[in-house]
């Protein structure tokens, strides 16, 4: 069975995702706040909205996939938003990477209109969203994740719902610590290897076999050694998701200071106006602490 | 071809790795510095020697694993040490892992007497020693290396050739920098998403199955989660090779913010009289960083 889809934000996420469902059937409406996304996504097959109500109105799902909370917000509560055209079965799917806390916020308000609402953040990057292989965490009913189960498994290859409203959310968030803090673990033992003299390919070859071995190792340590810091995903956009896990956690008394620290030393790489470069430049940071002390 | 071997450290790592030589065919003579440890090898066909320098007189290659770097000075260079049973062809492998530096002051000494010495430090733990599936870290010589590959091969699955005497263990460093800051990634993701209300299994079905995967997240959150904190490495022994890392770092002014704040998170576990607990056990340092903060 193939929906009517409403599709906002075709940034270099959601042009991907937009075009993998098209391919597989469903028949599609965009809406985007600048002009070229828009136009690409008519040229692949897709219909044209004036505003996200009208995309609601047309569709038996919206899915938004844009930039932070308050986007979301607007785009789903705002004027012209996806609650004023509310109709009978209408599902919101929110695949940003926002606070799980305005996530319950705006999944109550639509919850009145009788709009479910399930956040479904993505982790894979480009390639994933590309190749239709992203990791998708869904929080929010059974029932509307039951209802989307066949979208969700033409945009990724691992779906996993992960509770109540906003638990998709607080999974991203979690998985945005492990990577980072992760990361920073390669960064240190590469920097260590290098700095003391030993070929860093050998140690990524023993240190890839065993306990100290992960995707961040196998995948950024090469780009780190290659000085190939081309973004596949954005520090910029690494720091955005950071604030919401520390912001999280705050709320609920939790220091987490690994987390903490990788958030400053992302800070510094940033303020050498390096912020649009991949997370691999995070060795930049430790590289310069070096170049201060010595 | 089988050679005379020469096994010094009977603990959880060398006793199963001696036997596994013994297994092979070698001819195994062993030395340890308390009973136990030698009447269970003696009864797997090894023989006993009285002193690390018989025992090098009476093999072609001698491997410790002992403690930390004044041990195996003290077995190497020490009265009735290796160096005092050197001969002809002598090979000498020491697989603890110690300080680099020393290290390499020990292969300086024994090149005097013409003896061939190789750091070879493994990861893999003791499931890794008994299965004969370590991964092997080595430095020193070329011909030292091919000579001692077969010996290798049947310890361990990898073995990484990574360069001059002290690489291995400067890898093996790097690898436990890896490996600890890591283990706080999972530590402070898991810790956030069950102080947030969910469910930590599906966390780890999805942050397993992308950028943030890692083998410790898939290896010890599990352990975390069901409170099994029996050691499959200690804290305490973590805290020695961290301790090295941090030296080696300090000794070529580079500043290891991270490798540091695992390093006292640990200590805050230590604190607790829990160091003999494994490394899994770090997640108690993030978890009361909360408690104190509620």
């Amino acid at each position: 069975m193939t929906d009517r889809i409403g599709f906002i934000g075709l940034g270099i996420m959601g042009r991907p995702m937009a075009r993998n469902l098209i391919k597989a059937g469903h028949q599609t409406t965009v809406w985007n706040r600048s002009r070229p996304g828009i136009e690409a996504l008519i040229a692949d097959g897709a219909e044209e909205a004036a505003n996200p109500a009208e995309v609601a109105r047309r569709s038996d799902l919206v899915i938004t996939i844009v930039g932070d909370s308050p986007d979301v917000e607007e785009v789903a509560l705002g004027p012209n938003g996806i609650i004023e055209g509310a109709h009978e079965g209408l599902v919101y799917i929110d695949m940003s990477t926002i606070s799980p806390e305005v996530t319950r916020r705006i999944s109550d308000r639509l919850s009145e209109a009788n709009v479910a609402m399930l956040d479904a953040p993505v982790s894979g990057g480009d390639q994933g969203a590309i190749q239709g292989t992203l990791s998708i965490m869904v929080g929010g009913k059974d029932a509307a994740f039951e209802r989307c189960r066949p979208v969700f498994e033409v945009l990724g290859k691992k779906v996993v719902h992960c509770g109540s409203s906003g638990s998709g959310q607080v999974v991203k968030l979690c998985n945005q610590v492990a990577v980072s803090l992760t990361n920073l673990a390669v960064c240190e033992a590469l920097t260590l290897c290098r700095k003391a003299g030993v070929d860093p390919e050998r140690m990524i070859e023993a240190v890839g076999a065993g306990a100290g071995s992960s995707w961040q190792l196998l995948n950024l340590a090469p780009k780190m050694l290659a000085r190939d810091f081309a973004p596949g995903f954005k520090i910029d956009h690494q720091q955005k998701d950071l604030r919401h896990a520390l912001a999280t956690a705050e709320a609920i008394d939790l220091p987490l200071t690994g987390t903490s620290l990788v958030h400053q030393l992302f800070a510094a790489v940033q303020a050498e106006g390096l912020g649009g470069e991949g997370t691999q430049a995070l060795v930049k940071a430790v590289e310069k602490l070096a170049a201060l002390k010595a």
